[in-house]
């Protein structure tokens, strides 16, 4: 351990832990580990300090500290959702049932040019932040706009977060001139450059559809001069693949190929549509992929062929998509369909079995991020972003497996204790840096203004 | 109102209603009717005696009973899990992603075989009507083995069902026998007839090939001796179809039909893999069929072609399945995997809807249960099986169809009153008539002897 990053601040306990989580069945999530049984782990400035039993934990120091009870429950990473629109909770279940393209260009993109300002936006994410710390979700990879106040709203939930400015070349909320949209983004990379330690921008092109060649071009160069990957929709339609086709002669992942867009800092969203020289090209340039089950089944995109890239050696991480197209932002759930739907899909039970799909909401995601060496496995040195699962419910037992039980049978509201870099965020489900009345409120009373319930 | 049949013990408050709802948003389910905001109902003798909005509700009456403050949420009718194994929480999560034939031949039935007994049954089931109350269901239609031991806990939970006894023509648990299975189950029958209002004892065949033809035809003339529809396990997987062609050179429903098993009485779950004659044979003799989609996907079954069959005339209700392959009995999650996976199957958004998918888990499960002038809508008059649905959670936020609300974003944590024949099972999600230690620490126990955690 690190001594010299230990600070001396009596607010943090001085030489002892922070944070003491002790008496759970620990999954590190490290590759080949095994779960650890009544498992002790000690947080300090931000950090793992130390990960062990009881008998590691019994000097005088271990005495001082913040304690969390896990004794009926599963420690493990908390998650990370690699691909949301976090303030569209404001748009959750306006409009169902319809075909994406209806959905996106009838219903979705009106009343966003309508509604969107810095306040909705604003209260909006902050409703997806509570949403995401009630269901143990840690991190997330978000693009949208207005993110300057997606932005400000993870940072007043202590979330962790890479918050990408949307790029489309259409006006947009925020950006009423598309000429302006790379400035946009570049002036918003520059704004919140070093203004966390948890929070990166980055950029988010919409799609190879809606943004130009030269759009997708600039922004990878500007992407590049940051450490964030740039992220982007790809294959989420059969009719965008269409559409590339009459304008290209070329698929979207040969298309993006050919303008050398593919790299490792590129991060591709759904990926629905591949063909197998397209499957190879994600692998050979370490295109990392976001699987999005749920929205894609909601909106009839298709089944991402999440297994064949995988053993194409693509890293897959998984989202929830924005709320109004799945309807929620709960990992556990989205966890459990990427699991069933890849299996019946295949028609193969034995794939995407339930570590597999941790791994890809944990350690998958971090590393789709970039935040592969902070985040996304419990090991020491690494930053304390922590999540306990209770047990103790009807339909959390028996316990034979605790991989199977979180993905098969849990849900995220049992989510007990969120904490990230050290700090909690939720503690015996009492959320500690939100007010989820206030919250609900303000939500409540701006779409209210929207006018369209159909109460 | 039927006047005659109140009661005038002081216990049920006289005069006045015993329990009444108040101020939610009420989703009657009836056909055509829209949903009833500040609703109240009132409840009396365990039927539903008037629903309407406050000004309806003034009279001096009005001001006795108990009260339940649905203001901040949604009341509809308890949802029915139309298949189930109730008592396989016992195996929940400890045989997992494995192919059905090695998870059912491998697995299940060995350790059934090892460690079911009345004792372990009854524990199981109790969990199981524990975790139905917990997630909104007030009816199940169950099958399988020790089933006196499924009718003691559910009679003790408060829940209604059909509790059928399971025939299969192998040595089965309770059954060492396998010519004595006709038996045991006329004994089943005659034994629980008239034990309850709630409880409906049945039969269940395990399926076309592991049921003999004359096993089949002797199980349908007894069932159709009492009240109670016959359940079968019917085209679940594309093994089953061969093994039956080659037997009979039929596939399972034109092989039922052909041996004069398909009728109005008949209750098929899964129901596949179906050609288009099968599908016309179902409907023709207006065999009911239940779904049951996060089974099919976990044990990579098939999905069943659920909007033809919709469209073809026949009723369809929604079952979780057994907690072993599933892993939950939460219909608020199977009722949202049933209308993506209806979706993405047929690359349509617009089929298999919310309203629709709430139906199926409401009037639809009704009617295959044969209980549908008694449950499954909200109307004066009929049983008081209801649930409220607490909106107050930042997923559940914004509301602007409650339709979209419970199927796409609620899920079984979020039901917070549970009312089964007009008595309170859960309020504010305290259990009332179980105790969940109990329960959970017998199960605990009792798994805790098969020596077969992976921990």
């Amino acid at each position: 351990m690190d001594e010299a990053s230990r600070s001396d601040n009596p607010r943090q306990g001085g030489v002892g832990p922070d944070l003491l989580i002790h008496g759970g069945t620990l999954l590190s999530m490290v590759k080949g580990e095994k779960p650890l049984v009544n498992a002790v782990l000690s947080i300090k400035d931000g950090r793992i300090e130390k990960i062990g039993v009881d008998e590691d934990f019994t000097g005088p120091k271990y005495r001082h500290g913040e304690r969390i009870d896990a004794s009926r429950g599963i420690i493990l990473p908390g998650l990370v959702n690699a691909h949301t629109h976090t303030a569209m909770t404001l748009f959750r279940g306006y409009a169902d049932d319809l075909p994406l393209r209806q959905w996106l260009f009838e219903k979705i993109f009106p009343l966003e040019a309508e509604v969107l300002n810095p306040i909705t936006v604003y209260a909006g994410a902050l409703l997806g932040c509570l949403e995401m710390i009630a269901s143990g979700t840690t991190c997330f990879m978000d693009g949208y706009f207005f993110q300057d106040d997606t932005v400000r709203a993870t940072h007043e939930a202590g979330l962790r977060a890479l918050i990408a400015q949307g790029i489309i070349d259409f006006p947009a909320p925020g950006v009423p001139n598309p000429q302006e949209n790379l400035n946009v983004a570049r002036d918003f990379l520059e704004k919140w450059k070093g203004f966390s330690d948890l929070i990166q921008p980055g950029l988010f092109c919409h799609s190879p559809v809606t943004c130009s060649r030269n759009t997708l071009e600039r922004a990878l160069e500007i992407s590049l001069e940051g450490p964030a990957p740039l992220q982007i929709h790809v294959s989420e339609t059969l009719e965008e693949v269409q559409t590339l086709m009459e304008k290209t002669e070329r698929r979207p992942v040969r298309y993006l190929h050919d303008i050398g867009l593919l790299n490792s800092r590129l991060v591709a969203a759904h990926a629905i549509h591949l063909d197998d020289e397209e499957m190879q090209l994600l692998a050979q340039h370490k295109v990392k992929v976001v699987h999005v089950p749920e929205s894609n089944m909601k909106l009839s995109s298709g089944i991402a062929p999440v297994r064949k890239m995988m053993e194409a050696g693509i890293e897959v991480g998984i989202g929830t998509d924005g709320s109004a197209s799945n309807n929620d932002l709960d990992l556990f759930l989205e966890m459990d369909t990427a699991a069933k739907l890849g299996k019946v899909s295949a028609m193969d039970p034995v794939c995407l079995n339930a570590r597999e799909v941790l791994r890809m909401a944990t350690a998958g995601g971090a590393s789709l991020l970039g935040f592969e060496n902070e985040i996304g496995t419990l090991e020491e040195g690494k930053r304390a972003d922590i999540i306990v699962v209770d047990l103790d419910a009807p339909h959390l037992q028996p316990l034979y497996d605790p991989y199977s039980t979180l993905v098969y049978s849990a849900s995220g509201a049992d989510v007990k204790d969120v904490i990230v870099n050290g700090r909690m965020l939720m503690k015996n489900r009492i959320f500690v840096t939100l007010d989820p009345e206030e919250i609900i409120g303000k939500v409540k009373e701006i779409t209210g203004d929207f006018g369209v319930s159909t109460l």
